[in-house]
């Protein structure tokens, strides 16, 4: 039987439960598309995903294949059990946010993942503490030798994906992040939808 | 008049309210000291300068004299207005927390900088959702071309000092970090005190 394959519409964010050693695949369906991804213990929305613990386990900014995502508490959370893709995924740079397309000179209220978040989260119920740094997967943010911050494309082809295990119940965000004033979803500047499909 | 100088503790926090407009001058007092820095909005505990939101603003991982230090709403908190320091100061690191000691090794309870934060708000009656990664003072992790995070000891000499003012009322913290376990404080492994004065 085929797996039944999700959608995330562009711009918009999906909450996604799973249990300890349930996996989720995401897919790059249209092979541009930068998503921010969170995940929270499902007990206890005041551990989640860092990105900043995350840099001091792995001693990396780039998570790779086999590496386990750990919580502000310095457990592992989640495991990149797969990646189809190069492998370059941001973790350094903050959700937008309406206060950054405002900054970029946007006038009116504009889709950001910051948002996407807080929706996705109230659709099951659920509310975090704070906008946690995500797991930008597939945006493509090198740091030059000098700090500096290298604004890139993403490297994949459409029909990528990363597989993502759990190792505790809890709950994946996942936002199909709508920047479209600069180049980080593809040169077209077009936030598309994604898939994810669930995993036993 | 001499300015009157106050000590942070080894090991220890403090919190520093600052109007806006008051600067805060942080002392490296012994040369090797790492200062885990945060700031909040005096006015909503909710705002708080954020690493990740500041290296898209900055696009740089390395703040320097004259930067514009930003909250998670983007508005600048701090300017680090002045620096001594060859200006090596760490953004993509968490603060330390009981966690991290007891994956070193530590049988015991360790003093850390995640619990000198909200032991330091405690004292001036106030609490913050979660522990921001804050801004590691004197931390020096540069990032190989690969994204590895490397350990390095800091790169500053006594009486080095870092001048921050305040762009909005705000609340200060300084942790002086206790890691004593890896020579993130310098070859001796040996936490010190610091120091630091508020100017007009």
């Amino acid at each position: 039987m085929a797996r039944e394959l999700h959608l995330v519409p562009a711009r918009r964010g999906r909450a996604v439960s799973l249990a300890e050693g349930q996996a989720i695949q995401i897919i790059n369906t249209h092979g541009q598309q930068v998503v921010d991804t969170w995940c929270f213990n499902a007990a206890d929305m005041t551990e989640f995903m860092s990105m900043a613990h995350l840099h001091a386990t792995l001693e990396s900014i780039f998570p790779a294949e086999g590496d386990a995502l750990v919580t502000n508490h310095r457990r592992p959370i989640l495991t990149l059990e797969r990646d189809t893709s190069p492998g370059r995924h941001d973790t350094v740079i903050a959700a937008c946010d309406r206060h950054r397309y405002a900054l970029l000179g946007c006038d009116n209220d504009h889709d950001n993942c910051t948002d996407n978040l807080a929706s996705a989260l109230a659709e099951v119920g659920l509310e975090a503490p704070v906008c946690p740094s995500p797991l930008n997967l597939w945006m493509n943010i090198p740091i030059g030798p000098d700090g500096g911050v290298i604004w890139g494309a993403p490297l994949c082809k459409p029909g990528d994906y990363v597989t993502l295990r759990a190792a505790m119940d809890c709950v994946v965000v996942l936002s199909a992040c709508p920047q479209d004033m600069i180049p980080i979803n593809g040169a077209a500047c077009t936030p598309t939808e994604v898939h994810y499909s669930l995993l036993g």
